[in-house]
């Protein structure tokens, strides 16, 4: 019997602290406020921002859309960061990624205040990921990890996988998920390998772990293709970051679910694994900005390296 | 027969034009000058030194020493930082860790100027190792990799070792040198395995790897011990990042050198190997840093953090 691990037990269980805090900080002046930047209307960024929006509305935290042109340039979008950056009542900003060009990218991530960054993009997130001290949050802001790796993570504690002394397969090696959910694997010591488009004996590799995470979009083709039993083992706990819709809709990711069941230990089913977990994330990010804003006392200044390019 | 993998040989063949690009530098006009700072006199530290020193020496790079006292706290390491980020005959800094306090060591290395930043120490330097952005000197600075990680790389590619595709483990997951040489093989297209002491079955993973890098320290109680005949395969190339002493001054590395000869298909000797490369590579980075300033044609900036705290 393969257990499904549901994200929606952990929202369910973390939502009542989150509305909480919300709802105290509300009460002391401060409104919890996200503003998310989106470029075009990709269906899958307008599915995201709805999602997000249903969410923020029924934890009370505020939500300021920004939506540019997708013939919107690098110019457009550091003024846009800039202001968001200046602006004392926006804690936290999304932005909807990629965007339209990657070398921009880099530029516009690195412009964010690292203290508004609650998905992990800025050189300052990404360095503290990297080494280790985002838990650290002393003196210096840390940034926040990306919300989908952390998601990872808390699904693994709320199930009772604990990482460390195991062997973690993540295929994928991007940097808004495969590199960061390796990072925290390995710091909460599991013996991580990172596999890729590039790997020979992939699957092999995949079934000798004890926990595999598949973020790789390897099931584009449908869903025959993708993740199969070729991967599995009867003791592993498998966690599926892909989406992908049917051409009717349905939602499915990256692991064979059919393959899967009953012959892994645990999978998280798309949709309601992963995902429901990332936007739960996101918004505890908002609220641990709000929190430090509020601390900090000192307005918001510019992001790191955008001032002196 | 185990093949020696000598890092002199590489040091031998990029010299000459590390030498004429310094040459070529300072008949513009512009010297190119390291800086060091070592906080206590540490014998490794003093060593590494005097490495440095000779070969600075030999390519006609400038060397500026500073050593502060043991006791030395985090403002006078900012104070020392933010003098050398502000002098512009100063191209690279490199700074002897680990610091006394390893809170400090955050901070004091973000206040680096990325663009000095030989031995990728800066959340700069690191966001762009982390995301792949190394090679992609565009408009922004991106700082470089730490000199020891990428002498690993330097060897294999002198070998004519093609890391793509091939099975990698790394073991150690400092933000020195196994994480940052774990994300260069990753971007080299290998699939990374990195192991730690929390590994499971640390011999056997190493034993299924085609490039093995050993930077553990785990030969810290003598030659008897470390990396022995388990964690090898008759077809593996092994690199061995450790160096340690006996009470007699001789140096060894993680790797137990004897028991790998005959039984593994390439080693770097200890001492011989990765050392030979790391401080090749740093004086590389002291020019690439120094074209860089005098390319850029304004005067050298504060580091990306130090200011706003």
């Amino acid at each position: 019997m393969t257990r499904l691990l549901y994200g929606k037990e952990i929202a369910d269980t973390r939502m009542p602290a989150l509305t909480a805090g919300v709802a105290s900080l509300r009460a002391s002046g401060v409104i919890p406020c996200l503003a998310t930047v989106r470029v075009g209307d990709r269906a899958d960024d307008v599915a995201y921002e709805r999602t997000i929006a249903r969410a923020a509305e029924r934890v009370g935290i505020d939500l300021r859309r920004t939506n540019l042109p997708s013939v919107a340039g690098r110019r457009d979008l550091l003024d846009r960061i800039g202001s968001l950056n200046a602006d004392p009542s926006v804690h936290g900003v999304l932005m909807f990624r990629p965007l339209p060009s990657r070398a921009d990218e880099a530029a516009i991530c690195a412009a964010l205040d690292p203290r508004k960054d609650v998905d992990g993009v800025t050189p300052v997130s990404m360095s503290a990921l990297y080494a280790g001290r985002l838990g650290d949050r002393g003196a210096a802001p840390v940034g926040f990890a990306p919300c989908t790796a952390e998601a990872v993570l808390a699904i693994l504690r709320h199930f009772g996988i604990a990482p460390a002394g195991k062997r973690a397969v993540v295929i994928g090696r991007s940097a808004v998920i495969g590199k960061p959910v390796s990072l925290l694997l390995l710091s909460e010591d599991a013996t991580v390998t990172i596999c890729h488009s590039k790997t020979v004996g992939l699957a092999g590799i995949a079934a000798s772990a004890d926990i595999l995470i598949v973020a790789a979009g390897l099931a584009s083709d449908g869903r025959d293709g993708g993740v199969d039993r070729s991967y599995f083992n009867a003791g592993q706990t498998v966690i599926d970051v892909g989406i992908h819709a049917d051409a009717d809709g349905t939602l499915y990711g990256d692991v064979n679910a059919d393959e899967a069941m009953d012959r892994v230990a645990d999978l998280t089913p798309v949709p309601g694994g992963v995902g429901a977990v990332t936007t739960l994330i996101l918004l505890e990010h908002v609220l641990s900005a709000s929190i430090g804003a509020r601390r900090d006392g000192d307005p918001p200044r510019g992001g790191s390296d955008a001032g002196a390019r």
